[in-house]
C-alpha cells in the first residue's frame, strides 16, 4: 500500500509499504477514509522527536472503515465506519483504569505516528481497538470526526477542562492554531464572559473572532498586548490562560496576564525548559496544569456534535486527496501563507472494495 | 509600650514605642497574649522585604484579650480571648467575597509585621477585627492556638488541600520545617497511603516520622533520594509534592519526583524564579499550585483541635518571655542547631490589667 513516512531529519517520502496485519486478538485493521496533517507530523519531519525511526507511518487523526478485527475484539466488526483516536488505550492498565488514556502502558498513550504506523496511509493497524475506535454518529460531517481524533479533544481536555473554563470567567487562548481554536470552540460550551485571543497572525485573529471569540490581541508587541488584557479585566487578568503554542514566550506571556486565583492551561508542546517566576506568582494563588489528552471526553464531544452544540467542520480549510498528500504537507507546512488551518486528505487509491 | 521592630538590612531592635489605637469603626486593639516566630520574620531582618519600613513592629501570629473595639465591630467585645489571624480580611472586597482573602484589597492579606505593626509587641491594632480574628475554643491549649495563626492553615490550604491529598495517594512534603510540619500534620485527614519527608537535616526528619510520616529521606544526596521515592512508589513518583521551602533547588526535586497526574503544591516563599521543566512535564498530566494562606480553614481547624483530631502544640519547641524576645530571635535564627521548630513568646510585660 501506499504509505507517507518519516525518513530522517528534514525528509519524508509517499513510498509502497506492506499493509499492515491482524497481530493481536485485541487488534483491528482498518482502511483510512480521510486524515489530516498535525503540526506534530512537522515537527516529527524537522527531526525535533528523534524516538521516531526511519520508516515509521506518519499521522494519528482520521476516520476509517473496519477491515478486520482480531478475535479479541467485540466493540467492532467489519465494515464499521469508525473515528481513530490520536490515542490508544488497553483500557485496563494502572493509567486506563484512572481514566487517563493518555498514559496507557501497554501499547498505549499517542503511538500512532511516533511509535506505530500511523494514519497517513491506505491501511491502519489499530492495537486495542475496542478502545482506541469510536463508532461515528449519524448526522455528523466526516471533517468534523477527523477534528475530533486529536484537536478538539486537546484543546477541551487539556485547555478549557484542566484550565477550568467556568461561567461568566475571563479567558486567554494564546495561539490561534488548531489546537488554540479547538479550545475556543469548546470553550463557549461553559458560557465565560470573555475569550480573548492572542496570536502574530491577524488572519489567524479573524478567523477566531468569527468562531466566536469576543476579543483579539496581536502580541508582536508584547508589552502592549498585556495591558491590552489588562485593560479587558478591570486590572485583574484572565482567570484562565490556555498556552496552545509551547515555546517559551508564549508561557511567560500567560504567566504575565493570568490573574489571581487564576489557571494556567499548557497545552503546547514544548522543547525547551521555561522560566517560570515563582518569585512573583508564590503569592497569588495560581494552579498551572499539562497534560496530554486522554480523549475520554470523545462520547461526550461526539454527542455535542450530534445536537449541533459544536460545529467542528469549520476548522477545515484544505482538501487533498492520498495520492496529493506530499502537496498538502507543503501547504499545511506553510499554513499562515495559505490561511489554512486543517486539510482533509482523503483516500482516493484505495476506495471501497 | 515595648516592641521588637525592623531596623534596617540585618538589624533589629526591642524599643518603645506608642501604644496603638482604634483608627477605624472596623478595628479591635488587643492585648498580646503569647506569639511566635517565622522565618518571614528572619527574611525581614535580613533585608530581604525591602517594603518593610525602618520602625515597623515585627510578627503576624498570635492569641491575645481585645482591649477595645471600633464602633463597626460586633462578633468581639473587650475582654474576648481571640486567635489572631495572620490574614486580615475585610470580608467584603471582590477578593474576599470569593473567599481568597489573602489577597483582600481594603488593608487586608497578609500585612501584620509587613504593611503595619505586627504582633511582637504588647499591643497591637487588628484592622477588620470581626473577619481578622477568631473566638478561642475551651480546651484547646494556647500553644495550639498560636500555632493556628499561620504555619497550619498555610500548610494545610496551600499544601495539603491545593496538593489535593486523598486517601491513599503518596505524598510527599519538601522541607521538614514549621510549613512542611503543618502540612504533614493536616494532611493526615485524609488517610494518604504513604508521607515521606524529606529534608537535610536527620533530626528534624526524626520529629517528622514521629508526627506521623510513614517514611524520611534525607536529600543531600539528590540523585539517591529522588531513587528512594521512586523505589517507595513503585517507581512511579508521589501524587501529591509539597514544596516547603522556597528555593530552586526544592522546586527542582518537587518536579523530578512527581507523578504523572500529580500535583507540586508550592508553599514555599520564593525570592528567584525557578527552571520549570516543560519539555519533559508538558506531557505528564502535572498540576502546580501556588498561593498566600487565606485562613479560611481556620473554623475548620479550630473544630479539628477541639475534637482532638489534630495536637499542633506538638511543634512547640521552645518558651520565652516578651521581655526575652531577643535571645527567642537568637535561638530561632539558628533553628537547626537548637532543634528548635516554633518558639513560644508570651507577654509579660503587661500582664492582665
Amino acid at each position: 500500500m501506499k504509505a507517507y513516512t518519516y525518513v530522517k531529519p528534514g525528509e519524508a517520502a509517499f513510498v509502497d509499504v506492506e499493509k499492515p496485519v491482524v497481530r493481536k486478538p485485541t487488534d483491528a485493521v482498518v482502511r483510512m477514509l480521510k486524515t489530516t496533517i498535525c503540526g506534530t507530523d512537522l515537527h516529527i519531519i524537522k527531526g525535533d522527536v528523534p524516538v521516531v525511526e526511519s520508516g515509521r507511518i506518519l499521522g494519528h487523526e482520521g476516520i476509517a472503515i473496519v477491515e478486520e478485527v482480531g478475535e479479541g475484539v467485540t466493540n467492532f466488526k467489519k465494515g464499521d465506519k469508525v473515528l481513530v483516536s490520536c490515542v490508544c488505550a488497553c483500557g485496563k492498565c494502572y493509567y486506563c483504569r484512572k481514566g487517563i488514556y493518555a498514559h496507557c502502558e501497554d501499547e498505549g498513550g499517542w503511538i500512532f505516528g511516533h511509535l506505530i504506523d500511523g494514519t497517513h496511509a491506505e491501511y491502519l493497524r489499530v492495537p486495542h481497538a475496542d478502545n482506541t475506535l469510536y463508532h461515528t454518529p449519524e448526522g455528523v460531517s466526516d471533517e468534523a470526526l477527523v477534528m475530533l481524533s486529536d484537536i478538539l479533544p486537546t484543546g477541551y481536555e487539556i485547555g478549557v477542562i484542566k484550565g477550568k473554563v467556568e461561567p461568566g470567567c475571563t479567558v486567554a487562548i494564546i495561539g490561534s492554531g488548531p489546537v488554540g481554536l479547538g479550545a475556543l470552540l469548546t470553550a463557549q460550551f461553559y458560557s465565560p464572559a470573555k475569550i480573548i485571543m492572542v496570536d502574530l497572525d491577524d488572519n489567524r485573529l479573524e478567523t477566531a473572532l468569527s468562531f466566536g471569540a469576543t476579543h483579539k490581541v496581536n502580541s508582536a508587541d508584547t508589552e502592549k498586548a498585556i495591558q491590552e488584557i489588562f485593560d479587558l479585566t478591570d486590572g485583574r487578568g484572565v482567570d484562565v490562560a490556555i498556552e496552545a503554542v509551547g515555546i517559551p514566550a508564549t508561557f511567560d506571556f500567560c504567566q504575565k496576564i493570568i490573574a489571581i486565583d487564576g489557571t494556567i492551561a499548557n497545552a503546547g508542546v514544548h522543547g525547551v525548559p521555561v522560566q517560570f517566576d515563582l518569585d512573583r506568582l508564590w503569592i497569588r494563588n495560581i494552579n498551572v496544569t499539562t497534560g496530554l489528552v486522554s480523549t475520554n471526553t470523545t462520547p461526550q464531544l461526539l454527542k455535542a456534535m450530534e445536537s449541533h452544540k459544536i460545529a467542528p467542520e469549520k476548522l477545515v480549510t484544505h482538501y487533498f486527496k492520498l495520492s496529493e498528500i506530499e502537496e498538502a504537507y507543503k501547504v499545511f507546512s506553510k499554513a499562515a501563507d495559505h490561511h489554512a488551518i486543517k486539510v482533509i486528505i482523503e483516500n482516493d487509491i484505495s476506495p471501497e472494495a
